[in-house]
């Protein structure tokens, strides 16, 4: 996806580049880091304004208070960016809109790219390749060659996938002498069990997803690799709340210097539970813990994984 | 917690009763099914308005418009009852506030009673019962024989353990000769490994609980179940969203004779995907599958209980 | 199950007696620890010597030297006691033989009682009773009463639960004031979500059962908690082969002052391993290490508890 | 491993070859199917005869009756083939005998062909490779050149990752225009989690490995899938028991024409059942019931997968 088509590629906005001193591009040759937000389509079915299988965005004109109140929240959580929720993810759309051959993505950077703004072209691949036979690394080459300033992954997979395909990526624009700022935004969901076509091809997909979100430390581990691995674009995608983004924002804040408003409801690392009256309640006030918790599905009659459907 | 001191227990006001043509009692009396709403403190952590640990509602002065939209989303999803968001969880309250003995309890509700308006109970009670050594059904007793006509069960319990103890009260109602109505609120966390202490102390809670959060569908079993105990008011309390009140009001729409509004973005049993260009998906818009499923967790390095801390 | 009937119940034999200078009420009496020995029927069928479903003895005339062989190595391993192979667990048999009401094994322990040699009685209850309403308490005050010397349980329940059970017939029998010796054969696997009617009725009964199988650490911390509990007579049911009763008699070595046999070929705690070539092996060497293990199932797909049949 | 060093290699003794009228090799031309033991040293040392850490097979001379029985116990299920129990697993000694580089596999495979006897290599090696960069496919050509007429994979890995490393070493031989027989002699355990290392350093190894012992379900899954590869010799290495090879035996009987003895001790498919009393464990006297099962651990508190060490 690509430009302002969608919400997975970000072209930025003249209003947006005039609120800033800086453009993004600005912002991230000077080593900032932008936090991205988080998922509109899943967040607003959950709250009842999205039909899911249909993920059309009409809410937008219909209940505009509570797509104001979801950006407020990611905006609030440390966003730096927020996207125009206007894709459709309908599903018959998808064919026709996502690309389904790496070359579309890259003339659909070539046209953004005569608009003199900056292009961030992010796709959704895995870490061994889709789009009729393209690894990360060649997809990531391409769309440099094509002009794409910023590059990266978003939606199918989760964290760790998301991260793989990422360091694949960054792995090919070293081989092939190139550089680009890099971009991620998974998934929420804990899918190892992925196949290639990501989480819709999941059993659970996508009315049973529940057990597999990743809690606000899983993001903070996840923002820290991305961080690690060159990223300084790090959003989500699809099930990412408000709370999940501000764990970017507080795992990166030593970084950035700062810490997001919505953190003033959030002790560091659990340490809100330090007053507590119930000491074994207390002794859950530290980084430790959190850090080294596996935390049990509560559903023993539950496999941990499934097998994708194809 | 009774009356107007918490959102646990309910004292109609002045206002919601003018505005619907009849009381609480008078349309259970008259055999309505009472759809209540969710849990407000960790859905509105999650949006940034709450600190855990604290649980404090000052968001209700700080970010009204944060407060009024969750309202809006629960009454969309079908709740009948909007409850004031002025309970104070603050741990050092929790001491003070809760009811330690069963007898405090009775006390408030035969104040209450003195206010000529109809007094619902409920009480943080597990199937082995608690407060200083009092069964369910003897607590059930105590508060009709108080003057309680709505009794029940809210918080600290998940679904299935919440509704064990609802027959216990209800089992001991019966053979004492009394009669109230029913009324259930549980947690939304599949928590089969909880202590007599409930969910804090599990070592997930209130950081990691993620995994154990229940889908829509085992929502509307729960709803089912609740229905053919013969409970009539069903609502939820922490970790309830909007969706998962839908799912109560959806799962009962036959008996109700409605769907809420939040329904006209939701295909009944996952009919919403019957138009997906995959066939594996479309396979997936029937209640059997949904009903059937038995959702992976994505975390194999996890397990699927734990021991509580007490 | 009673006396010279089957393997469950041990009515000494005269060579028994004479080969050692002591009898078992002697021994008992005397405060040893006796340790039984393991399961015939299941270790036999795996080694190709019993047909699982009809489970008959006629391995002992068509195969001496296998059960001779499985004889030794429960010897071996440390076991005190040799029970003859010649339980029939026909399923047809099980309904005549098995005692359905506690006064059929009442009435076995006074008929045996009448040889003028010590009674052992032990009964596949669980803690939630059985036997048409008889509660664990109740059925080890009878079978006292009726005369027998040592009581208990084996078979049907796995270690944790049959050591419960054995602490309420402990218990009854302290309200009673009465006094006898305790003995516990449990099963080799781990059972939580067995009901009443015990490990026939899960759905892995008998052909799937491996993932349940307890490594010896856990029959060690079985055999230390039944020793905590007062229990003396200490030995295993199906599915526990000969290094489960080594592990009963290493745990116990510190009481009973010698270690068995087999342990010449065993490392107590996995110091076995502590001169590995790989230091990640070593490091294995420790009480600490196994004690504190979870064990994987490798089995992802599966879930960890089965709902039983009945 | 190779010749008559270790168990892993089959070097065919003159007495082996008299025994039987034709050679392994006359067999698997012919296109028999040749079914191997199973596993002596973790069999054993359950049985209490081998230190684990140490390995070594002393048992011979110590307990000869208690290996003959094991040897007896192999043959009844199946076995074609009786390896000599002499190899010495000292983990020391690991480290010198076991070959590092797939070189040393090349030079002993060219010293044992000067014998004259077919020679048959198989190699611990994983579907990622091993041995200093050498891949699964580049191993078998380079074996077959060097003069083996069967290869094949045993010990290190579970029976789907040695299948995943066969399916390699064929579509190596395919590419070069090579021809071997092909032989599997995979590890009992459910391990999808291991390492390059193989089951050493899986945190469970060596004591606490039960929860993935295969049923004997999931080893016909593995004989049919061996056999449908083109491979012809099928056996197991360690912790297959003789139920385990006889599960190979049976699944394979409508190719081999016949059942093992041990089979007169077991119903196909769980049909020792169709008498039981019980009708819910009737019901489970089928084939499909069995191969769809998913077993439960009974361990709620552990994990599925485990990291391992390195």
């Amino acid at each position: 996806k690509l430009g302002t088509l969608s919400p997975q590629t970000k072209h930025i906005s003249k209003e947006e580049e005039e609120k800033c001193t800086l453009g993004i591009l600005e912002r991230l040759d000077a080593g900032e880091v932008v936090v991205g937000d988080g998922g509109f389509l899943l967040t607003l079915e959950k709250r009842g304004y999205v039909k899911a299988g249909l993920w059309t965005p009409e809410a937008v004109v219909e209940h505009p208070n509570a797509v104001r109140q979801l950006h407020m929240e990611f905006l609030r959580a440390g966003s730096n960016v927020m996207q125009t929720f206007t894709f459709s993810a309908n599903e018959d759309n998808m064919e026709s809109q996502y690309f389904e051959y790496a070359e579309e993505a890259v003339w659909a950077v070539e046209v953004l790219k005569e608009s003199g703004k900056p292009v961030a072209a992010t796709m959704c691949i895995g870490p061994e390749g889709d789009m009729h036979g393209v690894t990360p690394g060649e997809c990531a080459v391409k769309l440099v060659k094509a002009g794409a300033s910023i590059i990266g992954v978003n939606c199918r997979f989760g964290p760790w996938t998301s991260l793989k395909t990422m360091r694949l990526m960054k792995e090919g624009l070293q081989a092939a002498g190139l550089k680009a700022h890099l971009m991620v935004q998974s998934l929420v969901f804990h899918m190892p069990d992925c196949g290639k076509g990501g989480f819709v091809d999941l059993p659970e997909y996508p009315f049973a997803l529940e057990p597999r979100v990743a809690t606000r430390w899983d993001i903070q581990k996840y923002a820290r690799e991305a961080y690690n691995l060159g990223i300084r674009y790090i959003g989500g995608c699809c099930g990412f709340e408000p709370y999940h983004i501000r764990a970017i924002a507080e795992e990166l804040a030593p970084e950035r210097g700062f810490l997001p408003p919505a953190s003033e409801k959030h002790g560091s690392w659990g340490s809100g539970l330090n007053m507590h009256t119930k000491p074994w309640i207390r002794a859950r006030a530290r980084r430790e813990y959190w850090e080294n918790l596996l935390p049990a599905s509560g559903r023993p009659f539950c496999p941990s994984l499934s097998k994708p459907d194809v």
